[in-house]
């Protein structure tokens, strides 16, 4: 955070205005794998692709929107949890067949704005992630429920009876586009193995 | 917009601070259709779900972002007019098969973190787009450069080499959630038709 303090008069009242700034101070882009757990870490939310088991569309592939959370904020693991239920229709798509891609772009934060970088810009980067969600053991959940609720404070008060559960993506690919020159591969162990 | 300007007094130095705020102003829940075009009209981006035609993925869904424009700020035509490359993955697998999901949320904007909305809140609005990409014909990609190029001034200087070409999604079912009770269906028709 940066942090400016103004002494103000508005309309001949004196305030004191606060602006505070959020500083992204994102990792060199040949340091592929930190560039990734960097986006993931400061992300909030991802789209989720999956192939759609509902007529008119089955078979084809369909994007949604799902809160994301690798981890609390002083905690970054990597690890993509989410907080599902089987009411979602991308869930029910999952039922079907478990494959799904996440992508999470700094387009989601105020750094390419900032930046004056186009979304579809690589300067703008993001990641996209292959593999298959996986509902986590009773163990792992305790986890991800710590890293979903503690960034997603509303959670806890979502409807109990829609039998929600923690998940997450079983990574088996990842790819990086932070810079000029084409995507870029980085192995699920160095992903896991970098520091966001 | 919403301006605000205030005197400081910043470390004994005096400084006029303008404070903008857009005004997201969306439209009653149950207006579904408008909603839909609210959102795209104020997203600059789409998620977009592609089936991978690349190994070692071949045949999973990919996610991946994309800039958007359905218009010039002043004209919303409810279209989703995108510039591609065949040197982009998705694109590439677009090639294989037309088949595309795009998904746009108000998550993407001020909008949820100001009215304290979780990303995946049927609140924090969103609107999901099945179809296949197709090439624009000359005429349309007129308007489609205005739209995009107005909006995405970065464009204008991409590398001309790249091969660049206006597409859009030709639209077969539209999605929408933006309020508890599930998603809703609305006909490209309806969508068309709706004022944003």
């Amino acid at each position: 955070f940066i942090l400016m303090i103004f002494l103000c008069s508005y309309h001949g009242v004196f305030v004191l205005l606060v602006l505070a700034r959020t500083c992204y101070c994102i990792p060199p882009h040949d340091e592929v794998a930190r560039v990734a757990r960097f986006i993931v870490h400061n992300s909030d939310w991802a789209s989720m692709a999956t192939i759609a088991s509902r007529d008119p569309i089955i078979g084809t592939p369909f994007a949604n929107v799902f809160s994301v959370s690798d981890g609390p904020l002083d905690n970054s693991t990597g690890e993509l949890y989410m907080y599902l239920t089987a009411l979602e229709i991308s869930v029910q798509d999952l039922q079907v067949n478990p494959s799904a891609s996440l992508v999470m772009s700094l387009a989601q934060t105020s750094y390419c704005m900032k930046e004056k970088y186009d979304p579809q810009s690589p300067l703008c980067a993001h990641v996209i992630f292959s593999g298959t969600i996986v509902k986590v053991n009773d163990t792992e959940a305790d986890f991800a429920k710590e890293a979903l609720f503690s960034r997603h404070p509303e959670m806890i008060q979502w409807p109990s009876d829609h039998n929600w559960f923690f998940a997450k993506l079983n990574i088996t690919n990842v790819y990086v586009l932070d810079y000029f020159g084409g995507v870029k591969t980085v192995t699920p162990i160095e992903y896991y193995k970098a520091k966001p």
